[in-house]
């Protein structure tokens, strides 16, 4: 079973001070075909069902050259999410492992990142494959996938680095 | 040259409204040989310096099994940089492309996200290998890297979902 809010055998929260050392904005909406937690898949896959990313004004304008790369990443707020717990019981089986070491969307930050393959954009509408967040989810962020990207600004001394001096 | 916090020839920016939908908690901190914005690397390597990751309490607990993963994911906040840009001009050579086909840390959200070599774990400390920020660079989440990552949880049926209804 999919967590909801529960805290299963094993597993430790801590308390969560809702402090907020750095405020996010939402730029848009993602709408899956997922309506609950229960059926949500746990990790999207390219030949997974279409989804549809609504961007919101002003940023629409900030899609300009994102149609020329075949995967992006997307970044997602899981507002569902509880935030504290630190151990965490996947299995709901009695053993236990850091959140940290796991994928789930329960995190301190419960931001969701995904490889998806970008099969249009128009306007300020994107239809992507390979998401597996709940429909409503709010986006975050859009970038190219990073083995596609070339920085276009020239580099710097850090580029050149290896090693420890 | 890197950007400060100039706006170039043909760049445009918007009005950004400084709301909070959502609120993040610094979990960490980490720690580069870069100081200033004019050397940090463009895209970390793995074969670049070790860079040190600081985890507060109370989410020092959350790093069990994390040592298992050859690569994590690692998101932190680009907490110099301005958000206001949905053209931007990498090169300062007149042309501009959206923010979103850009991995510049100049973004709505800026948030970071490099897949780093796992070198050890040390109590709070992790060692690291592949990132790209800036000395001091407020750490917002780890993840394992989602290639080596399989869920633990059992399957859900959107799992199994392939292509359109």
């Amino acid at each position: 079973m999919v967590r909801e809010n529960e805290i299963r055998a094993a597993e430790r929260a801590v308390e969560f001070l809702p402090s907020s050392d750095a405020a996010l904005v939402f730029i848009g909406r993602i709408y899956t075909p997922w309506t609950s937690r229960m059926e949500t898949p746990r990790q999207g896959r390219h030949d997974g069902p279409t989804c549809r990313i609504e961007v919101f004004e002003p940023w629409v304008a900030a899609l300009e050259g994102l149609a020329q790369f075949e995967r992006i990443e997307i970044l997602y707020w899981l507002h569902l999410s509880r935030r504290d717990l630190v151990l965490q019981s996947p299995a709901n089986d009695g053993t236990v492992r850091g959140t940290f070491s796991l994928r789930s969307p329960a995190r301190p930050n419960p931001i969701g990142t995904s490889i998806a393959k970008l099969v249009a954009i128009e306007g300020a509408t994107l239809l992507v494959r390979g998401l597996d967040c709940l429909d409503g989810t709010p986006l975050l962020d859009l970038k190219p996938d990073r083995t596609l990207f070339n920085p276009i600004a020239p580099p710097q001394a850090g580029d050149f680095q290896i090693g420890d001096p």
